[in-house]
């Protein structure tokens, strides 16, 4: 033993299957059809590592575009990917320019002063960039009015080299909004005047929302991390690719009338077993999950009890025999049996929540 | 610039105060009185930096006994502070008993095994270890049958070097609770089989209940970091350690009718002008403040409006002047204006979720 090392099954693990990220980016690119397919991987890849993620994604799955939020973020991936096209969807800021241009990175321009700080840079328009259109979600990108004012401004587009045009879809997820038609049509009469430019709108969302909505990249996240934007449809497609696995610190017996965890929110209605599993909200496993989250142990799904503890749950075992559980027994509170789906549903946390949720004191295992 | 550099200014920041960590650590230790004020440092110091607050409080506030929840958190921790007294809650297994050993930590005994696993170990009772009886929050720690057995095993207690006897309240931070008088009964009754053995039942909130609670030693965590376990009381003399600040990406106008972000779930009834600040869930504001949360901009609470995004939320700053608010103006999402108080109460998020919940995306100033 070194003074670095550190024990085994001492923390929890999430396990990230980087084969069903390769697996669930080609179902992107295949429902995707002709269009370009990009992977969004801010936000450390929505918590799964983006090194790893867009490492295999360009080595092993042909992905040659990537989508981060911030400048810090898309040198990080630089580093990862020396050769790939990487946007920054925050936009650009004066003291950033020197940067976007050393890292060879591509601003996502989202309004005016953006737009007018890359043209001044780069009079000649050979750097490329992305223009940002908003088209309803009012976030970031170009306003109708500002809209209007650039696509008629021939002398200041010659001075971009407009590689993307762009929107984002503010109900992507929801296929029965009528918002989608609407900002579909808005982003289509914006494309008129952009004949020769790269177009993208979907999100993963907006790739199940079909090939009017695909346009000639799409920029899929949720989906490559095994969650399904429309609940249901689909999924048969998405493999889980994050599977968080705790270890049992202790088995309890309880009688009828004891209270389990902080202010006493759950109590037993008769004797039982309980266990104490090593996850708690500072793993990211939020207290929308008191007395309602479930896991999976020994091919039952078993309920957590009381409130979520910083660095513990209680779960009633009392439908297992005590003789099949001990310390250690494998506990699953994410992965194939308790889906995202699932997760989201009894904790009405969004998929892409509990995703990016995932702290850094899981013991971390890519397969 | 080198390949390393990254920009200044393109992420949000969380700044650190660690003079305020000091401060709140002694507040602490004058409410415990006599009793040792020791350091839970869990989950990365609640959130705020294992490494730099434990080493700020062993060097210049004297603090010599640190708590954390697994093997790992205290090996990170014995090279911080190399001669400090460190505690693992989360107990001992048998592959973990070498790592204890050789970087002198102290495992809390929480049940039968756990106890035979250390005194097997060590038959002369040399190496010091905590024992955890419950007394009532049914998580950790020995049963009351288990309890009974355990104080009148005179062979088995000879066999361990007991330097601390501890247990954990359910409701200290209700002080109306009855709860923590039956606990306090409960634990009083089992210290009197260990007059010569230091005892610890309180942390934060416990401390806040008042003398009968401190015995010898004192667990505070979330006041260490500027939280209130007692909401309003005592709050005058514990410092904001955390303060979050994002920046601004982009300033829109609004005509009435137009709605903002995901799932359109905010409509301007008004024209009105927004801002879209650059920290989102995946930052650790959690979708719980959708439509509620508060930020602080140039004197001002102004309200986050539709939901969180991964990487941004939506501000109406309808009520500043335009002409004072512009990409570089500062805005306050946690700190001495956005309380943990305010945050938690709009948000529904415990003060200890939210503090935990801080990610690793900020920039980190340490003060």
């Amino acid at each position: 033993m070194t003074a670095d090392d550190f024990p085994p099954d001492c923390r929890a693990t999430l396990t990230i299957n980087l084969g069903a990220v390769i697996t669930n980016y080609k179902h992107c690119g295949k429902l995707a059809s002709t269009a370009e397919c990009a992977a969004v991987v801010k936000a450390n890849a929505y918590g799964m590592g983006s090194e790893q993620v867009a490492r295999t994604l360009f080595n092993q799955a042909g992905c040659r575009s990537f989508f981060v939020a911030n400048l810090t973020e898309a040198i990080t991936l630089r580093r990862v990917v020396p050769t790939a096209v990487i946007y920054v969807l925050n936009g650009i800021f004066p003291a950033h320019t020197d940067y976007f241009i050393h890292h060879n990175i591509r601003p996502v321009l989202n309004d005016p002063g953006q737009i007018k700080l890359w043209s001044e840079l780069d009079q000649t328009g050979t750097r490329p960039c992305a223009v940002h259109f908003d088209t309803g979600i009012n976030r970031l990108g170009l306003s109708s009015e500002e809209t209007r004012s650039f696509v008629t401004d021939t002398a200041l587009r010659k001075k971009l080299n407009i590689a993307l045009i762009m929107s984002h879809l503010a109900c992507a997820d929801d296929a029965a909004n009528p918002m989608n038609s609407q900002q579909l049509n808005k982003f289509t009469a914006i494309r008129q005047h952009f004949p020769d430019v790269a177009a993208s709108l979907a999100n993963s969302g907006g790739i199940l929302l079909g090939p009017d909505y695909h346009f000639d990249l799409v920029r899929p996240g949720l989906m490559i991390f095994g969650g399904n934007p429309h609940r249901g449809k689909e999924a048969e497609n998405i493999d889980p690719v994050c599977r968080i696995s705790g270890r049992i610190l202790q088995l309890r017996q309880l009688e009828s009338g004891q209270t389990v965890g902080y202010g006493v929110s759950w109590t037993a209605d008769r004797p039982c077993h309980i266990a104490i599993i090593n996850i708690g909200y500072a793993d990211g496993y939020p207290q929308l999950f008191n007395n309602c989250g479930r896991v999976y142990i020994n091919g039952r799904m078993l309920p957590v009890i009381g409130r979520v503890s910083m660095d513990m749950i209680a779960v009633d075992v009392s439908e297992l025999n005590p003789d099949e559980i001990n310390v250690r027994t494998g506990v699953e509170l994410l992965g194939e049996h308790i889906t995202l789906e699932m997760a989201s549903e009894v904790s009405t946390l969004s998929q892409y929540e509990i995703l990016t949720g995932v702290r850094e004191r899981y013991q971390r295992i890519y397969q």
